[in-house]
């Protein structure tokens, strides 16, 4: 156990602000009109973080992200249609094993973990499968930070006429996606990531003719897209009970974003952390896992460094200990860990991340040089 | 918009602890040992107000009650398996519903809503169709707070050597659920009713030797029960991101549970809410629904008065004007609406609220003798 309420430098649940805490310390009746009210203000603001208009609609789901990726899947997707997966992460293979396992035709390219998604590939594959109805990205893959082309892959899609399907889990909030002026069918994310909420609630951004060709696809009540929007259509309600504070945690984090500036103001933040970050440890001889070309200002992945004495779950403890929590690397080809740049933290946060670093690294200088 | 925060007499989400939802005011890494020590001693809490041992393990899932029991029936049957389902109201209902489509082979024996399952004709069934590999059962089913007959259907359906599935949503923490004695496959639940947390998490007690037989049912990757456990067993943490403040507030209202002198100090408490608001209504000319002999002191489901001048809505929203949130019914075959009697409420909220209906109701006297 960590003695003190640590910073968590992770992919989220990360950090969020003592306001957006404390709108969880009342209850709601959920059927009950100002629960009502926060439901619709919380579907109105997702939408415009997106860019959206009348042509989307925002539905919002209990549970984790990847309930919310398998609720788009299996409500997209019927059972005549065939996903192309464009894989560089395992985010991206989550993304196929939930289409695998529910019976939908699937089919991936895959890229290094390194590498970005290449357009090239994605038209030529379009030209020779044309079977394929739905492309799947993932726009910045948590398992290394990697951004990947989003408006290129887009208009590749739309020219091919086929749908798009976003998972934006680490990226909505802060990456731009503005589904007004680039053409995706669905964007999926979770309230604890970017908007910095608390975690527990999912949602899509969806096109309103695709859920409604939708209808009868999937085959699970609870993550039937098609019904929880029509839940919220037939009375603003929730089909089934809500997670009361978690959604009032969202609302005030949304709030606080729009405050802050926005989407921009937010990468701006981000951005301002991920360089003191990146600079830093390149002074204290870590060396990045992407190129700067590829890498979002949202998680930094990290080689573990070669100098004697370095163990992971010891540089994990020592941090903790500190007061930092970091997350360690989900990379099939290399050894790294990964220190997150999102949440409700700024400079100053990582300056003194960076001196701790510095004060545990020395130790295992001294235990190369005896 | 109600003008002060009210007490909830729903079915939940209901009024908590201030305790409780203090316990959210932090955030937590959610793969950090803080937060598996607290996964931990929930699994184990749960288990044990279960009255569960060895044979049985305590499985949370993201998500509403409803995904609970649609993971349970996703995971424990399989395609060659066949349910039945002793349906008495919209939450029996709803387990058929997920079996049939999620294409498992369900049949049902239906009571009216106002009326306990019998064990007699369950045992014909069984009989008659030897096929049935499962049945299952509300315990208390929230559509009119009816209590069935558990022990007797649990005995019948083991001495046919079936499984056994009990949605014990808004009975579990209060009412007797017994699985050290009662032959049990599974008991499902959440955190929002009776064990009087935040709603966001459900989990089911199962037997390991039925979940162990489970693995590849799921064609869900979110709700596959058998991956979330195994998750668990690995390395003590969640699949996928769990609601680390919804998982905080369950803990605290765990402890609590464990204060107030366990399920039984709950249950006296709840029969004290319910005889008060009985005899209370009864004395103000309301009928309640049920007989007393099939009655939980849970949920009280009310006939309509035949008073002139009542209008549900407009005495929904004089009740909230006061700080009540009542509930409306969900009977098919009667005109009613409903009061819970769960949360941290006790004798005097009741007298409150009895106040205040005597003063709204003379508002119909009043209408009826100009």
């Amino acid at each position: 156990m960590t003695r003190v309420v640590p910073i968590l430098l992770t992919p989220g649940p990360l950090t969020t602000r003592l306001e957006t805490r404390q709108a969880m310390l009342r209850d709601w009746g959920s059927r009950d009109d100002s629960f009502i009210a926060m439901t619709a203000e919380i579907r109105q603001r997702l939408l415009a973080v997106a860019g959206g208009g009348d042509r989307h609609v925002a539905v919002p789901l209990q549970g984790s992200g990847t309930f919310i990726v398998e609720a788009a899947i299996g409500t997209l997707l019927g059972p005549n249609d065939k996903l192309l997966v464009l894989i560089n992460g395992a985010y991206g293979e989550r993304i196929l094993t939930i289409a695998q396992r529910l019976g939908r035709r699937a089919l991936a390219l895959r890229w290094p973990e390194n590498q970005a998604v290449e357009p090239d590939l994605l038209e030529q594959t379009l030209r020779e499968t044309p079977d394929i109805t739905h492309v799947a990205l993932v726009h910045c893959e948590t398992t290394t930070g990697l951004e990947n082309p989003l408006g290129a892959i887009a208009a590749i899609t739309a020219r091919h006429g086929k749908a798009f399907l976003v998972d934006a889990m680490s990226s909505f909030g802060a990456l731009k996606i503005d589904i007004g002026r680039t053409p995706v069918t669905a964007v999926m994310a979770s309230s604890n990531k970017c908007l910095e909420g608390a975690p527990g609630l999912g949602f899509a951004i969806v096109e309103k003719t695709a859920l409604r060709a939708a209808q009868g696809n999937n085959p699970s009540l609870s993550l039937d897209l098609y019904e929880q929007w029509q839940g919220f259509e037939k009375n603003g309600q929730w089909r089934f009970t809500p997670p009361v504070q978690v959604a009032a945690a969202l609302l005030a984090a949304l709030r606080q974003l729009e405050t802050e500036g926005g989407p921009e103001a937010r990468l701006r933040r981000y951005r301002e952390n991920f360089d003191i970050l990146a600079r830093g440890m390149e002074r204290l001889g870590f060396r990045l896992f992407l190129s700067p070309a590829d890498q979002a200002p949202i998680i930094a992945t990290f080689h573990y460094p070669t100098t004697a004495g370095f163990h992971f779950p010891a540089f994990y403890q020592a941090l903790a200990a500190e007061g930092f929590l970091i997350y360690p690397g989900k990379l099939s080809q290399a050894d790294t860990f990964r220190i997150g740049c999102i949440g409700a933290i700024g400079g100053d946060d990582f300056r003194r991340l960076l001196q701790a670093i510095e004060v545990i690294a020395k130790d295992w200088t001294n235990t190369k040089s005896r």
